[in-house]
């Protein structure tokens, strides 16, 4: 018996449960140069999303009745394999599945005893990756300017706010509910929130907290939010578009405010940024992340979901902001 | 007898005749220092538009009841000024006057001999700095990648398909009628062209003609033709948003397609361009564009009108394509 996660249908619009299925399998030997894998902890982000459909993109498309893949952490059971040994601890994209054969290519492995291992999937993994990088390579902060974050307190959000207050930038987040926009002020230490749910006028409610206008914009939403943004934005503005969640179950096109009359007139920039552009950065930045983690100077806050038959609906609420940071779920 | 245009009303959508006044005007007696100017070419450009709105933008906007301002070649009738003698050809951002005193500053000298005067306001002026550094500086185009440029037989897009080719391009242009498809391909050597006003689907349209993607966008228009783009670019295409004719004259804000997971799926680059950033790059920038010229590797084309009284006539029509390549009014 082992429990496996596969694509059912293709979701319109917001993912149902019907979306995925759970299949029991059995496990091949092990064959030389193999390693038997169990996971411990299973990344559901918004991005797999965009893999669900027939799309092609920056990755391909999950494949119908296919298992869905995620980072994972997880633990070797057995290993025929020299690179590793029974109990070592590894990172890597591996399939919704509780336990599953690997030959060891593309994994990573993470040490319990430096972080806590679902750390490896949010702050010292893509999730930190991305903020780190997206703000840095893309965003080119410098000390005294204003950022602004939207979808900040998930997972890419709340890291993204705390490295620009390190950075010695003024920080303001966007959130969807009272408790969060809390949660920026005190635990992340965000100099402003915005609740939009909310805030009938996001153009001036931005304009408020922003005196000095809006330098870098680091985008998770999209959307309506992300308009808002566009009339607060300085001279030569720097706009990382990291993701879109407001966007991504839409089924038919969405329309927003032109961007290129604002971009114009400020002589902006907008990119479109993703982690996998970047792999021969990964090196510093984990270093610098891990500084960093060590010094104090970052929290994170997961929601940690138990057991491998919560992970689709762990994933669904993902589009409902039932998560606080890093949604992971334990198997 | 000093004819001037003064900005009588801020046009709402379309400009109207009646949103420009002449007024008539004395010359007041030169002092130790200035001269005095007579008008020769005017350049009637687009970017006027914005800055007959009251909206902040990266230049002021004119005043009501105030002289308008645009790129001028005049030259030098009388001077106080030892650094410009009788018969000096000038080019600068000067009123629209038949005549008028300055005190030099801003002005630069240009030589007749070397190109037709009209060429300072175009190939050799804004134009063409704008048409080379924004494909150089934004775009970053390398050898056999895909260009496209809209607005390609106004102005700036001509002179930016041209230098596309000369740099090792594939170029296809966007125009708005089939003579300018023609001129576009057969006076200057575009690849491929499109007439927006015939083609029903244009997302197709630049799929068949572009069949290897869009790696570099080089935007004049906005609107309809610019969402079509966003469905064809390739991984890390890098789009110039240099300007918006399209959407200048909207009284609502206009919407588009929303970019953003356009930019994500694409890793891809959007960018205002506006030619007062890039300063230090002129002299480079006219080196090389007149090399060019005195090559024979760049045609240009002018619509020329006749008369002060046809400026504001002649700024009309650029928007609804009336122009081919420059427009300037010969005073």
């Amino acid at each position: 018996m082992n429990k496996t996660i596969v694509l059912n249908s293709r979701p319109i619009g917001k993912p149902k449960l019907s979306d995925f299925k759970f299949k029991d399998g059995t496990l091949p030997e092990l064959s030389d140069g193999e390693i038997l894998l169990r996971s411990v902890y299973v990344s559901v982000d918004p991005y797999l999303r965009g893999r669900m459909n027939d799309v092609k993109s920056y990755i391909p498309p999950f494949e119908l009745h296919k298992p869905i893949t995620s980072g994972i952490v997880a633990e070797v059971v057995t290993s025929k394999n020299q690179g590793f040994s029974e109990g070592d601890f590894v990172l890597g994209m591996l399939a919704w599945k509780e336990q599953q054969v690997s030959n060891g290519e593309g994994l990573l492995k993470v040490d319990p005893e430096k972080a806590p291992l679902s750390a490896y999937l949010g702050v010292l993994g893509m999730t930190g990756l991305t903020a780190y990088l997206g703000l840095t390579e893309i965003g080119k902060p410098k000390k005294g300017e204003t950022l602004v974050v939207s979808g900040a307190a998930g997972a890419v959000g709340s890291i993204v706010g705390q490295i620009g207050k390190i950075l010695g930038l003024y920080v303001v987040g966007i959130a969807g509910t009272d408790e969060k926009v809390d949660l920026l002020k005190t635990d992340f230490g965000f100099d402003e929130a915005i609740n939009y749910n909310t805030t009938d006028n996001m153009v001036e409610a931005l304009a408020t907290t922003c005196p000095d206008g809006i330098d870098v914009y680091f985008d998770n939403v999209g959307g309506t939010i992300s308009d808002a943004v566009l009339f607060n934005i300085n001279k030569h503005a720097r706009m990382i578009i990291c993701g879109a969640i407001s966007v991504y179950n839409k089924t038919s096109l969405p329309k927003s405010v032109s961007v290129q009359p604002f971009l114009i007139r400020k002589s902006a920039l907008m990119q479109g940024f993703i982690i996998f552009d970047y792999e021969d950065k990964y090196p510093e930045a984990m270093t610098q992340l891990t500084a960093w983690l060590n010094e104090g100077k970052l929290n994170y806050t997961e929601t940690i979901r138990h057991g491998i038959e919560k992970t689709p609906q762990a994933f669904i609420d993902l589009f409902d902001g039932k998560n606080k940071g890093k949604m992971v779920v334990k198997i």
